[in-house]
């Protein structure tokens, strides 16, 4: 194992992880994957029997690397591999890692297998490759039969085996097995599969589970704790597969439509807490239900789970009090990552699982965000990336490799559909989509769930009975940026009454004016307040990312991540256009839809995840808006549409904006005073 | 703190443990005992309000360390110092240690508190000092106020003040803290006492408890679980104060009377395991119930425990089946020492208590032998000690510095007074004691309970109405052996029918003779079958000794230790006349009382004996009497009495032993073959 290489060893390249390393000639590609830290999964111990080991060897030249890797550099296929090969069938050029040895130069491709889910839910896995070192592995062992002459202990002598097959140094066993060990070593005729958890690189590897023979797969829960949806994928942590996804609305909402009145639920109601921490562990134990049955799997099978939430929900399901997150200074109780037993949160898995919660960024920043952090990895790259995932809160990170800084921004409910006279949640018989002539005032939009527009032929018939039943809140973000765009309100926000000479849908109402988008029943209008409604809550937004902006020292972006269901939906374009995110190259604008699931799936897959995250939050620079002096200044800035000062330059190279005032005019124009009171009332609510 | 100490620094010298060294004049006291390495609990972290951190100042010239310990060498009491001492009473000559600073030379006692508790029970705490360094210890921190800036929740900053405080590097937290360390907290106003856990050097520390405030006690348990008897200590972990011993019968006796008979049960009811396994952890908890109300404790104090056992009974309190026990090759299910949760086993004490079990040695020889070897330590001294601990199977442990072996030994219950026709267990009404005059054969003898002997004025009126009911362990003992002085029985073991001519007690029973030791009724004779008993189980103890005597290459041992109830009320000198135990200095043959309850104080006051326990059982060469040829021919051997073969200088130089027959002439007499089979019957029945 420890050989020194020489320098005319083959050389032998591993891919994706691209790591390289000599070694002598018959060494099998699994001892030389070991040495060079790539992770290749091995249930067997190199018995070719478990089938988990594969890899594909590459053949060519592969001139970059100075290798040429050809069919003659590794063993032929011998009978270990070929029995295995008949049995359990072998794809095509792959080969058993722990049979097939070094002969020459090697290209060697560890298949890295993930699967594209259809996107039946919105927060649904993405098809992100992660590569694997999971905190939970399996060891198949044969285990010595006691003996007289050696009076050790069943268990002990599985510890030996497994010390000695899989080099682990130092071995611990949870209490639940000590009453089954006998039974499983003697059931499995002394060849057992032991379930082996390790955190943290210092941590004591601990067995949690044990089964008789060859056990084959194990999997792990990724949980997206939401405040509307709870979202879970099942995934294998041999291959890194999706088995099952599934979502479910959060059974608190019967406590309170947001986070907020769920606070003020617990404050009111001394059994608050532990029903609603109740609620939640049950709604994710149905889920477990769900993907274990989608998935084929018992949940005895699964072993591992990590959870993300935000702040809220982070600790109801914890079983803290939220309270204290009501109100200055909003204390966490915890916000370090959380490590548990399954059993601790009463959640019914092996009964070896364990827990990972990821860290928390701050009191309105949750492990939801540090998981999006994770996904998108601003801290491992050079460009300024702002990843903005809009809730009732938004929560804004803005960073990159040397420097990453995260806010929260009470942007109200607005975006959601809520505090709008049509609005509502995202679903069929909304509308989603808006476009209106700018010569006729005349408006054509898009309905969730029927294919053509409402100016083309077969509309009503593919729209059905129920009809259009409101306005969602991309729909929402469309059409007040398509009124400005038409001239039909001006940048302060004022619908311009003088255009009801024009088209009939400009209509008086008391002393301001609305706009009819639809006109069947029920008739869908946009009012001047629903203008001032997202006014505010862009503005919110806006200004908490123009103050992470001037804490980076930057007046750009390189690119923008919109994450969550709203950032799935929305159009760049017009979320630019309304001034909700800063000037950007249109094509660096991405949703990146559950993100945060997406980062629940990667801390489960490898345990170097979970270490990177803890470290970056730590380090994140955490800015509470309502301690800012600039953040006022900001969002009455930001009130204006696009906004006030800051320029767009690369939206309007592709898209014609109307003229701007100067910001004295305006400021001047439309009763600023009434306005700044207004906004300012709406952020001390959305914050006590 | 690391300062490099120079030549004309101060000297200290610290008792009991004797450790020195130099420190700069104005060094607290706690700090040198803490660069040391000497334990001294302390609380509070040197805020002079815990007082656990008390030493007292020597005065004097110690010639042997070249120290003067003056009273001006130490710092005079400061005002923390004077407004504790008035609070609180500090008794005369004792110093905070936190305050109290280095000014010149100093002996500095660390003072053990123990308590010699008095004989209630048999099993009880005894008064052997221990040196302390538990796995468990209680820290007062005060802790940063949640702040705006920064978002740290209050777990995170109670670990940062810990680590700052108390020198942890990294710490983790029990699950069952999340949901209250919010309140505890808040309660205590930023200030909270922690029960911090770490067993192992390299285990990562956790806190497993929390109080507002200053706590300043906390307790552990050391707990006996033996096959008749359950006896339990309830101790300070901070002063090592003995606060409350309890005794009970271990209720598994409704079971089967000896432990064979209870795995037994096991075998024969399907539920058998359950219900044996709920009755002794019930058992437990009646006896923590006790000791807490006896010690003014609360359950919810008890933080740590150690249990030790024989391994049925080890087996049967972890929720083990047994049945392996039971047969060859009498598998251990779990050998090494066991750490658990409190609540793993589904005992009540503090949520975050932890368990520990001492390694078991053998399938024979259990946690119980360990405990009783880690109190006496033959692997820490270099004289040869033979460890003796007699119940039903006589566990046997001969070693010294360089090596250790044990074994188990078939003795059967004869010891215990069962097979014997007047026997009885240890109870006021049962014989002890027993004297034979070797003229008239006439018997003195005294009765548990009763204080004049049989012959002496006012026995009558001691003994009362329930009369001599029967006569124990140390009886049967003594009875037997004066019997051999007296003539009565030949080595062989013969009641020798001639003397009925010499004294009426001697009286025929079918073709053997029977000695009538108590006219009253009930009328109690020492049978030929009842010497026949003794001879077999002394014989096996005998022959499990002379085989490990073999393994250790040695013809005598250096001291004798007799373990458990039967070793502290048999006098040893009658021990070594029937040749229950080899040859030895009399003066250096002691009865060491309940060992195993002192070796688990041991483990539990001081973690590095559970070091050096795990250490040493591993080390312990087990030798399975059953394997051992030579076992069955020592056992002929030693069926005479003292024995066939050994000679006892030391013995016989203090008691007139009659003359003994020729080993070949002995053979000859008394039908060896009929004896040999029976021994090996025995021996087979004890074994299966």
């Amino acid at each position: 194992m420890n050989q020194h290489p020489k320098l005319d060893d083959p050389l032998v390249l591993f891919m994706p992880s691209g790591k390289r390393g000599r070694f002598p000639v018959g060494t099998p590609i699994l001892d030389a994957a070991r040495q060079l830290g790539v992770y290749v999964e091995s249930v067997c111990g190199g018995r070719a029997t478990c089938g988990r080991c594969q890899v594909e060897i590459q053949q060519g030249h592969f001139a970059k690397h100075k290798i040429v890797s050809a069919p003659d550099h590794v063993s032929p296929v011998g009978p270990k591999e070929a029995r295995y090969a008949e049995k359990r069938t072998l794809p095509e050029g792959r080969r058993l890692s722990c049979s097939a040895t070094i002969q020459g130069d090697l290209v060697v491709d560890v298949p890295q297998d993930t699967v594209i889910n259809a996107q039946v839910v919105r927060k649904d896995a993405d098809d992100k490759v992660i590569e694997r070192r999971p905190a939970l592995n399996l060891c198949y062992v044969e285990v010595e039969e006691p003996d007289m002459h050696k009076p050790l202990g069943d268990l002990d002598r599985l510890k030996a085996a497994l010390m000695r097959e899989w080099g682990y140094g130092r071995l611990e066993a949870d209490a639940h097995l000590l009453p089954v060990v006998q039974s499983i070593l003697r059931e499995g005729e002394w060849a057992v599969t032991a379930a082996i958890h390790q955190d943290g690189e210092d941590d004591v590897p601990r067995i949690v589970a044990l089964w008789p023979g060859l056990k084959n797969e194990a999997y792990g829960l990724a949980c997206d704790i939401g405040s509307t949806t709870i979202a879970m994928h099942l995934v294998s942590l041999l291959s890194g597969r999706v088995a099952a996804s599934a979502g479910a609305s959060n059974p608190q909402i019967r406590f309170g439509e947001d986070l907020m009145s769920r606070v003020s639920y617990v404050m009111m109601n001394p059994e608050g807490r532990d029903a609603m921490t109740r609620a939640v562990r049950e709604a994710v134990s149905k889920l477990v239900d769900k993907v274990c049955a989608d998935g084929q799997a018992e949940r005895a099978d699964v072993l591992d789970a990590v959870f993300v939430a935000n702040p809220i929900m982070h600790h109801l399901f914890l079983g803290i009090d939220p309270t204290e997150l009501g109100g200055a200074p909003f204390a966490l109780a915890v916000s370090g990552a959380v490590k548990a037993r399954a059993d601790d949160l009463a959640l019914d898995l092996n009964p070896g699982a364990r827990l990972y919660l990821l860290p928390c960024i701050a009191g309105h920043v949750g492990a939801d965000a540090a998981a999006v952090t994770l996904s998108e990895g601003p801290h491992r790259q050079d460009e300024m990336m702002l990843i903005v995932d809009v809730g009732t809160n938004a929560e804004i990170v803005l960073g990159n490799r040397s420097r990453v800084v995260a806010a929260s921004s009470p942007t109200g409910p607005a975006f959601e559909g809520a505090e709008i006279s049509a609005g509502q949640r995202a679903a069929p018989g909304a509308i989603e989509r808006v476009r209106i002539d700018p010569e006729t005032l005349e408006p054509r939009f898009r309905v969730i769930g029927t294919e053509p527009w409402s100016h083309e032929p077969g509309f009503a018939e593919a729209l059905g009975p129920t009809g259009v039943t409101g306005i969602c809140g991309s729909g929402i973000i469309e059409v007040i940026a398509e009124m400005y765009l038409a001239g039909i309100i001006s940048e302060d926000g004022v619908i311009d009454g003088a255009l009801a000479a024009r088209n009939p849908r400009v209509v008086a109402a008391g002393r301001t004016f609305s706009y009819v988008l639809s006109e069947a029943a029920p008739r869908l209008t946009i009012t001047q307040n629903d203008v001032r409604a997202i006014q505010l809550a862009k503005a919110a937004l806006y200004a908490g990312i123009r103050l992470l902006m001037e804490k980076q020292g930057v007046t750009a972006v390189d690119t923008i991540r919109f994450a969550g269901a709203f950032g799935s939906f929305i159009d760049p374009k017009y979320a630019m256009v309304l001034g909700l995110i800063p000037d950007c190259e249109l094509d660096k604008v991405s949703a990146i839809g559950n993100a945060a699931g997406t980062g629940a799936r990667m801390a489960l897959l490898n345990r170097d995840y979970r270490r990177e995250i803890e470290q970056t939050v730590r380090r994140i620079e955490k800015i509470e808006t309502a301690l800012e002096s600039r953040f006022q200044e900001h969002f009455v800035n930001a009130m204006a549409l696009p906004n006030k000062v800051d320029p767009f330059p690369r939206l309007a190279a592709r898209v014609p904006l109307p003229a701007r005032r100067t910001p004295a005019t305006a400021d001047a124009a439309d009763g600023a005073p009434r306005r700044r009171s207004r906004a300012e009332r709406a952020a001390r609510r959305n914050r006590s």
